[in-house]
This record gives structure tokens, sequence and C-alpha cells, in this order.
């Protein structure tokens, strides 16, 4: 079994010869521009991993990684568009750069490009991949439309909040091991399993996301209290909104608009009620209890221990990645 | 076998009846929306009759046909942000109402559902159809990207761009006849012919849409005149051009952006040209042309020529429309 380090470079090189057309060339040099941008490949790591877990052979699995690789890109295509976002990973956004249309269409161009990757997984097993990926995606879209819906909602819940973001950002660390541990020949319980870990650990990744925003050290291509900023209503946000009395409420609401603040006094002073209210120790224990079942449901899967070891390494390392 | 009119009958009973979701309501009422825009029906309809050319049995295909109108009408929603149309089968178009957000994020939506119900076909055919879907389905984006391109190019040439509207209009007519066939367990050949006649009929289709549009007696939510208008490079420009004298490329060129003139003054100097260099009788002769291909490759098919009436019957109405 090639290390995590080895695996990642196997998909890379993948992922690099997977050809495009030269023509048309707007079409296509999007896509290449996308998914050479770098970035972590958490989601084909996690399909290769959990193909991993069953299988000593992961290979036959290096197509379905690159569609989910490609479906996330796609994503943050079009969702770079609706955010209205001029860079990615530090560099300008599709759509910044060839203009909105080509950012709509390129997008919707790497979807299909996703779809006929995934199409080239085994016949016995595409019907139920193919449903799985269908759900994730269908899912995300919903995921996305409740957090454009949430910006304009007064009180968001932290029962919505979660469940939004299950849907935008979870369901599909979700799909992506299901499909490699189908790949990998586990069985629909160990599949339920494997779902239910990497939702977990998304939520976890999600949270520590939100947490690291405000009070994270050095962000790479982020800011410190972006989120503050815009009014984005995080888990910071939202559960000081349902903790804090009146008074702390209102500064809640309105720091971010208070034109007579400098950037660097509207985050002191959010953040001093977040502190006031031990926000960042309350996302913390929300974090560890998520992270800590999802490693707990890995030891309930139908395997021995050792061949855990690697996706198990893989979700650590993901969660220590900015301590 | 069910009459043209009772297929189509059948056709919408079923997409009418296709469950979407309640929540999240503004990324599903939009393709409620859309799909209950009417509409000819033509993918659809075309794959069901392909069915029944060597099948009796057409309700399998069913969801396939939903899926190629869905499909069809996802790429509507897209296109219809790309060329800022405001008004889509005389009714507001999708991001007119709800906005881009909305348009960009229920076209994604809409083309996973379109895949969820083409995965509902018969397994041992799934490989086969999902690939043809796939490469119809990438095709018309190139097609998209083509037709965008156009626009900033000064010289477009009649190869060029009977290639643009292969790929942008015909392929999905080519991929719905050719999925219907294999559903009806067509062999290999008959839907290389089949393919060819839905290209050659597409063809055709979307130049007499050009010729009518400068030409045609009264259009349902088109006024006359309108691509000359926009100065758009339809068949009819492209063939003028490479046919005219520099002078006459003037007028071409220049007269739909001469503030001196009324809309009706333009289009009356416009077609004082196209009639002149005799472009609707030339266009006629394509139409013909093609039309008459199509059908031909009908009788070369390996079933009595009776299993081919309908299809034929609904090609000729297709032409028959608004003369």
């Amino acid at each position: 079994m090639p290390t995590n380090e080895q695996l990642l470079d196997i998909f890379e090189n993948y992922l690099a010869q997977t050809e495009f057309p030269a023509e048309p060339e707007r079409l296509y040099a999007p896509i290449r521009y996308s998914l050479s941008g770098g970035g972590k490949r958490l989601r084909p790591m996690l399909l290769l991993l959990a193909c991993g877990v069953f299988s000593d052979r992961t290979d036959h699995a290096l197509p379905a990684a690159a569609a989910v690789e490609i479906f996330h890109n796609f994503t943050l295509l079009h969702d770079d568009i609706m955010d209205n976002a001029a860079v990615r990973r530090g560099k300008p956004s599709v759509h910044a750069r060839w203009g909105e249309n080509v950012a709509i269409l390129s997008g919707d161009a790497m979807m299909i490009c996703a779809y006929r990757l995934l199409s080239g997984v085994p016949a016995d097993k595409l019907p139920r991949i193919l449903a799985m990926f269908n759900t994730m995606a269908v899912e995300v879209c919903e995921g996305q439309q409740y957090d454009m819906d949430f910006e304009q909602k007064p009180k968001v819940s932290v029962v919505e909040y979660m469940h939004m973001i299950e849907l935008k950002t979870s369901v599909l660390l979700g799909g992506a091991v299901t499909i490699g541990a189908l790949l990998g020949g586990a069985s629909e319980e160990d599949c339920r399993k494997l779902y239910r870990f990497a939702i977990e650990l998304g939520l976890a990744f999600q949270l520590q996301d939100d947490l690291l925003d405000s009070y994270g050290d050095e962000r790479l291509g982020k800011a410190i209290g972006g989120d503050i900023l815009e009014g984005k209503q995080t888990y910071l946000m939202i559960t000081a909104m349902s903790r804090a009395d009146e008074p702390a409420r209102e500064i809640l609401r309105h720091t971010y608009k208070d034109d007579t603040l400098c950037d660097g006094e509207k985050i002191a002073r959010v953040k001093a009620v977040y502190d006031r209210l031990e926000i960042p120790r309350l996302t913390e224990q929300q974090i560890t209890v998520r992270f800590e079942r999802a490693l707990a449901l890995l030891d309930t899967l139908s395997v021995d221990a050792a061949r855990t070891a690697r996706i198990r390494e893989f979700a650590v390392g993901l969660m220590n990645r900015k301590k």
C-alpha cells in the first residue's frame, strides 16, 4: 500500500494526464486552470483511502477520484460567480479572468466531464455509484441554495446552520468515501458507517474553518476576521447570537456595518463578545465531539484495525493543518 | 402503437408527475417553472419515436425521454443568462424572475436531475447510454462556446457556422434518437444511421429557424428580423457576406448599427441585399437538401418501412410548422 504522500502523487499524476480537447479554447482552458490550482485534493484522497480500507488495489478507483475532484472544482467555479469572489486559492477566479459566461459554461462542461470519468467504473457497480453521486450532487446544490437563502434570513438557528453545511460541504466527502468503499468491495453496512465518518469529519472540518477565520494564526490566502467583516452567519456568530443578551446581540448585528470603525476595530469588538460568551471554547468542543465521533466510526468497520490506519492518519492530518 | 399526439400526452403526463422536493423552494420552483413552460417536447418525442421504430414498447423509455427534456431546459436556463435574455416562451426567463444566482444553481440541479432519470435505464444498457449522453452534453457546451466566440469574430465561414449549429442544437437530437434506439434494441449500425438522420433534421430545422426569423409570417413570441437587428451571424448573413461585393458587405456590416434608421428600415435594407443575392432561395435549397437526406436515411434502416412511419410523420410536421 502506498503512503498517503505517494497516493497523493499518484492522484496528481493521474489528474494531470487527464486530457481535455484543445478547442474550443475558452471552454477547456478554464477547466485546466481550475484543476491545476492545487488544493488539498481532500475528496479524491478520501475516496482512494476508503477504497484502500477494503482492497489492496486502488488504481481502478482513480477515474472516480478524478470525477469527485472535478465535480468539487465545478462547484467552486459556480459558487465564485454566485458569491462574486474575485480570488480563489490566491489566483483570479475563473469568472474574474474570463468573464461570467465562460465561468458558467466551463463549469457545466466540468460537471459533464466528472460524469464521464465516473462512467468508467466497473459496469456492475455503475448503477449504485451513479445513484450515490447523483444524490450527493443535488444535495450540494441544496446546501448552496440554503446558504444563499440564509444571507437574507435574519435569524438562522444552529440546527439550520449545521444542516446547511452538512449539505453544502460534508455530503461530498460522504459521497467520495462511499464510492471509494464500493469500489473496494465494501458491504453496504460498512459503506453506511464510512459515510457517517465522512459527514462527521466534514462538519468538524467546516467548524474548524469557521473558528480559524476569526481565531487562526496565519491563513494562506485568507485574512483574519473576513467572516466578521462580511457579517457572515457562521457557527461562531449563530452560537453567539443564541447565547447573547440583547445589548450583545446589537453589537453582533451592527458592528460590521459601522462605518465609524476600521476593520481592525470591528473584528476586535465582535471577538470581545465571542470571548465573553466562550464561543471559541464551545466551538472547539463541537469540533472535538464531531471528530472523535468520526474516528470512533472507523473502529466499527468490519476490517482489521490496521486497514483503517491510513484514512485515520489522513483525517488527523486534516484537522491538525493549522493548529 | 399510440399516435404521435397520444405519445406526446403520455410524455407530458409522465413529466408532470416527476416529483421534485418542496425544499429548498428557490432551488426547485424554477425547475418546475422551466419544465411547465410548454415547448414542442421535440427531443423526448424523437427519443420515444426512435425507440418505437425498433420496439412496440416505449414506456420504459419515458425516464430517458424526461432526462433529455430536462437537460434541454437546463441548457436554455444557462443560455438565457449568458445571452441576457429576459423572456423565454413568452414568459420571464428564470434569471429575470429569480435572479442570476438562482438560475445558475437551479440549472445545475436540473442537469443532475437529468442524469438521475437517465440512471434508471436497464443496467445492461446504462454504460452505452451514459456514454452517448455525456458526449452529447459536452458537445452542446462546445457549440455554445463557439456561438459566443463567433460574436467577437469578424468573419465566420459557412463551414464554421454549420459546425457550430451542429454542436449547439443538432447533437442533442442525435443523442436523443440514439438513446431511444438503444432502448428499443437497435443495432449499432441502425443507431449510427438514426443519429445522422437526427443531425440532418436538426440542421434543416435550424436553417429554417434562421430563414423564418427574417422571412417568416407570424412568429409566436418572436418578431420578424430580430437576428438582423442584433447583427447576428446566421446562415443568411454568413452566406450573404460570402457572396456580396464590398459595397453590399458594408451594408450588411453596418446597417443594424445605423442610428439614423428605424428598425423597419434596417430590416428592409438588409433583406433587399439578401433578396438580390438570392439568399432565401439558397437557404431553402440547403434546408431541402438536409431534410431529404434525413428522410432518406430512414429508408436505410434494417426495419420494415411501416416502422418508420411515425418518426417520418413527426419530422415532416416539424419542418412544416410555420409554412
